[in-house]
């Protein structure tokens, strides 16, 4: 008997430590892939190159984004269908989930982290959460669908109306947000029928598209208030000589050198924009429509994809040159291409093909792959520390 | 006895579990705060305002610099004394240490974050480790004392030669670091004793200081091979009109909007420059020396701490403006500053107050404070995902 206790001693001492060991896990690297047709969600690791698990019960996850916790430890998934869940990526499982509107267009998290908010079609306008709690601290009805909804900093949310033409700044930075009410500054006079919108890295610059007339609005949310401002014209799909078979992701202007870099709408081109004066200063021709044009995080490249039929293609444009220096093939379906934070890989998602594959942004090697079910957006954790992702 | 069996398995079910939920913590909030006198790491919740954890036995921590892996699990130390330390912030221990040369200051990652890079003084040149074991997989000797190491896109390193007045960069693109040397180019004519330099936040732009001559050297990355271009010809030693206290630090040669700041020699000014000319645009006045002059990362505020024996004071400059905007006293020896990584906290070490003043940015609130043994450089991981920090 004294044996066994001594046995039993020896395995009580050893099990904390053991689980201790295995479940230690950093979160800087991690990422989350949307498995659209699942709705479900996979968890990557990208210093190993891998899937890690997959997260079930998340609803319609179409056009469906996510936003990060700043610990980086739960992602807050926004689906089409209305649903707000959070995602621990530690337990990986479903820390909470709340059904908050009927029709649902996108998120975004505060600065602070201490607040969620999500953009509401049906019925419009954006309800923000508790980032802890999942509990509803502020109700912002628009009468009208809300779209480009983004964090800026001071613990402010802007928004715009697709119906009213108006974007709307909330400010929460005084008070408990669940006690005191936002301020809500109004700006009117965006446009016609804006349809996306998006903030520069530094928060400073708010660039709305319009979908009833050609032209982008710009705000600079430096000015109290901001004026808007009517930039590039002839940008919209008023002479598009193409059809257009989406309208391009404004999500990810990201400076490429000194110029912003644009999607063209309808036509096979991608735009170059001063960054200072917002004017156009060139044009690259590309291969297809394109739908997303990313900035490696250093700016030297843009990385292309396009709509269909010729979205199995990805070309790869130098930024000093305007050239395109690069097309690949990944497959059918390339629909979101997501760099790790330091760029030195671009993870591409494949999605007829049910695959995400990484390759080398200096090489354009092709390191690796993981299987995932009709893959659509990848989202890595460092977001969390970026502002308007 | 049944009884007996029927508690212990009780408890045998219960405790991985236990330790399972006790152990789970994410990265993505942490840092570290240098404490120079017990060469300590003082482990930071930035959420929880708190500190969790404190990792001794790290050697002679004066200047010392710290990056993070990709994973924002491990710290990585720089010495004084050639100590290159390991530290990991989930179990808050010392994962592996060597000491490297008998004089360094300074290292990075890169930004695959699998090589670390120490600049050594004795002797003189840069060594490089494998993140995970730290062995030694390159040694680059430059028969100078080496300054102002800092990681490039591309798994290159940068980094001066103080007697040289050369720039090397190590390319590590090809092959595996310990089989294959790095490709070196060199660069000559930066100037006479450089003794510090940073990197833009895109990884573009090298920039020099020099103590033997007046001005600044800048390269720009994308050339090959970069041809150095003298800056700013009044910046430096040469004219000032005070005695320099304390050469400020380039490091964190941030964006405030379409400006860099920089700290002047020897004046009671911080200095503008246009980000794209790198001429002067202007001058601000400030209460002392400044030694560090860092852009919240949104670029709308400037934070300037100040050299002996003005180093009680804080400054904020609006970025518009130009104006100081407010004025704190945190208190005696304010050593650095550290912002969250959207910028709403800037967290102030006090060294000769024993503490970490945390401050709301927008509205210069206190918002609480840690205690800490001679806090000098803070560190969040946050770090991991930016380039040249």
């Amino acid at each position: 008997m004294t044996r066994f206790m001594a046995l039993l001693c020896l395995v009580l001492a050893a099990l904390p430590w053991r689980a201790q060991a295995d479940s230690l896990r950093a979160t800087g690297d991690l990422g989350v892939v949307v498995e659209r047709a699942s709705g479900a969600l996979l968890i990557i690791d990208q210093s190993d190159h891998a899937a890690i698990g997959r997260v079930e019960g998340l609803g319609d996850l179409s056009h469906a984004s996510v936003v990060f916790s700043p610990d980086e430890r739960f992602a807050y998934v926004f689906g089409r269908d209305g649903g707000l869940s959070k995602v621990d990526l530690l337990t990986q499982s479903v820390a909470g989930r709340v059904l908050q509107s009927g029709n649902a267009i996108g998120g975004a998290i505060s600065d602070d982290g201490r607040l969620v908010a999500v953009s509401n079609y049906e019925p419009g306008g954006v309800r923000v959460f508790d980032a802890g709690t999942l509990k509803m601290v502020a109700d912002i009805p628009t009468g009208s669908k809300t779209i480009g909804l983004v964090d800026a900093p001071g613990r402010r949310f802007v928004f715009t109306l697709w119906d009213a033409g108006e974007t709307w700044i909330a400010d929460f930075s005084k008070g408990e947000a669940a006690v005191t009410p936002p301020k809500i500054t109004r700006v009117q006079g965006i446009g016609r029928n804006p349809y996306d919108a998006l903030i520069t890295a530094d928060g400073r610059r708010y660039i709305a598209g319009l979908f009833g007339e050609d032209g982008l609005t710009a705000l600079d949310l430096w000015q109290q208030p901001p004026i808007p401002r009517r930039i590039l014209a002839g940008y919209g799909r008023g002479e598009e000589p193409l059809p257009v078979y989406k309208m391009p992701h404004l999500e990810g202007w990201a400076l490429a050198g000194e110029r912003f870099v644009l999607p063209a709408v309808g036509r096979h081109e991608v735009l170059w924009i001063d960054s200072r004066s917002l004017e156009e200063v060139g044009r690259t021709r590309t291969h297809g429509q394109p739908v997303f044009a990313v900035a490696r995080p250093d700016g030297q490249q843009v990385w292309v994809n396009f709509a269909h039929p010729l979205n199995d293609t990805v070309e790869v444009i130098d930024t000093p040159s305007g050239e395109v220096i690069h097309r690949l093939t990944p497959g059918p379906a390339v629909l979101h291409m997501e760099f790790t934070p330091r760029g030195h890989e671009v993870w591409v998602s494949v999605r007829d093909a049910g695959r995400i594959d990484i390759y080398d942004t200096h090489s354009f090697e092709k390191l690796g792959e993981v299987a995932a079910q009709n893959p659509s957006g990848i989202f890595f954790t460092a977001r969390a520390h970026r502002t308007g992702l």
